[in-house]
């Protein structure tokens, strides 16, 4: 398959810099940085080798790109309202389109948008950024889980992310999306509410539990949709396995101390709202929800 | 009765003071401005006619004070630790202690310290603050609810504080202490949480939302204690009342900027532990108690 990148950033960037570098046909979509990679290419700084792309076939405009076998949307979901402009020109009829974005909802919204469109999830698992103009930094973890949604298969999706070393495996949709939310939803919105890092919370007993309960909250609500798989030790292990982390900021964190809108409709409002119609509120979640948006009211 | 004031602050002081000035035989005790009263009187600036009191009786220690018919207890509840050396030299076995201090919980534990001593709780609606030595100054309300909790009745102390010109009245102890509870648990500790005051948390449609299924949380509570009178509407009394009040920064709040202990343990633990035993946990304020502690352990 050939792909178009929309938003290169630091998971757009990094994920389509490996596929070209693997051989893909990859088109990027540039904003800001665009003269920047024209003149110097784009550098991958990663912890599992670095390199760099002298050529890559870049673009202002999606208006300027050819239509793809698999449109890649990296953007933040606070730029989903772009899309009904940025799309068109990428996709064929069969043009599958892999979301690897945060949250609850976002497929179900793109496919209004483009009925009978296939499309996948993805769902990252990396700490990358991009802070200088044509560098990506990949600092740790980097796999990522790929879900089918409304496509026919996505085993060759799943081919060339695994052909570009990158640990990709498949997962069931629903259970990939909620398994996400369950570390997605407590820390990046707690990282914002008490100003902090990953490491506090779970070092102070009371947020630890805090953040213990309102992944258990997600778990029910993924058990009333009848997602099967995910268990209540499932916030144990994520607890965990975040302990051994280096003390992190979630990407809601950086958009509130760069004071940029935050994902909360996508990673909050949409769930919460799912959850409720599930008979399921998620009570901590909903509280963590009106203090973010209070929070984004004050510096937007 | 005669009266000691135990802990002669913004509310302590204005109560004592009302009571001394209305004739009344009031033992004061005093901490760091002792020596300026001493000097000075003690001074009231209050919207309802101010006044100063030339020679009131003053104490270092309540060792040196006499047993009187009634102690009112105007400490923070962060220093009720240190009521078993304050108290026994004020106490006769009939001594009725008024325990005007925020939270639930507080006379319970008294009680258990002083057992078969009369108590009484009041419920203070006053903006008064003591921000300099000898001198309370009282901005608007000041009336009082008075609770008996183990006195054989609380007749005399109500005359005495309406005699002194105080607005107080006398109320059931449970529905007391959980009305207060209704607008006390949201707002003390939302303004830290969000570090701001009361009218910019009604302002905002989310955090006014919290607001009121905070208030809501408190009285189903309430109604699960068995408590009478104390309906859902009350919730949107209090958040009406408030919203016309000048934006107010409640005590905890003041706490917080000034890198005090807040009084965490009474207004969030005990009735939070209290709605748990009731089968009726407070979920948004079980959030906001983890919340102030992280706040508090960051700064203490």
């Amino acid at each position: 398959m050939n792909y178009s990148i929309v938003g290169t950033g630091a998971i757009g960037g990094f994920y389509g810099a490996k596929l070209a570098q693997s051989g893909k046909e990859v088109h990027f979509l540039l904003h800001r940085d665009y003269e920047y990679v024209r003149e110097h290419g784009l550098q991958v700084d990663s912890v599992d080798g670095s390199f760099h792309l002298d050529n890559p076939k870049i673009y202002k405009s999606t208006a300027d790109m050819p239509k793809t076998d698999c449109v890649i949307v990296a953007l933040k979901t606070t730029n989903n309202h772009l899309l009904p402009d940025l799309l068109p020109p990428l996709l064929r009829k069969d043009t599958l389109v892999l979301l690897i974005q945060n949250g609850i909802g976002v497929e179900e919204d793109v496919q209004t948008m483009y009925p009978g469109q296939p499309l996948a999830a993805g769902l990252a698992f990396i700490c990358s950024s991009k802070t200088q103009p044509g560098t990506v930094s990949h600092q740790c973890y980097g796999s990522i889980n790929l879900a089918n949604y409304s496509a026919p298969d996505i085993k060759e999706l799943v081919c060339d992310f695994q052909d570009a070393g990158i640990k990709a495996y498949e997962v069931e949709y629903m259970l990939g999306r909620w398994k996400k939310a369950v570390w997605n939803m407590p820390f990046n919105g707690m990282t914002v509410a008490l100003n902090t890092q990953t490491d506090k919370l779970l070092a102070f007993p009371q947020t630890r539990q805090l953040i213990y309960d309102q992944m258990i909250e997600v778990i029910e609500t993924a058990k009333a949709l009848g997602v099967e798989g995910l268990e209540y030790s499932f916030a144990d292990k994520m607890i965990d396995t975040t302990i051994k982390m280096t003390p992190y900021s979630p990407s809601m964190k950086l958009d509130a101390e760069f004071h940029r809108q935050m994902e909360i409709e996508y990673l909050y409002s949409k769930p919460l709202q799912v959850a409720r119609q599930a008979g399921c509120p998620m009570k901590k979640l909903e509280m963590l929800e009106a203090e973010l948006k209070f929070i984004e009211q004050q510096y937007l």
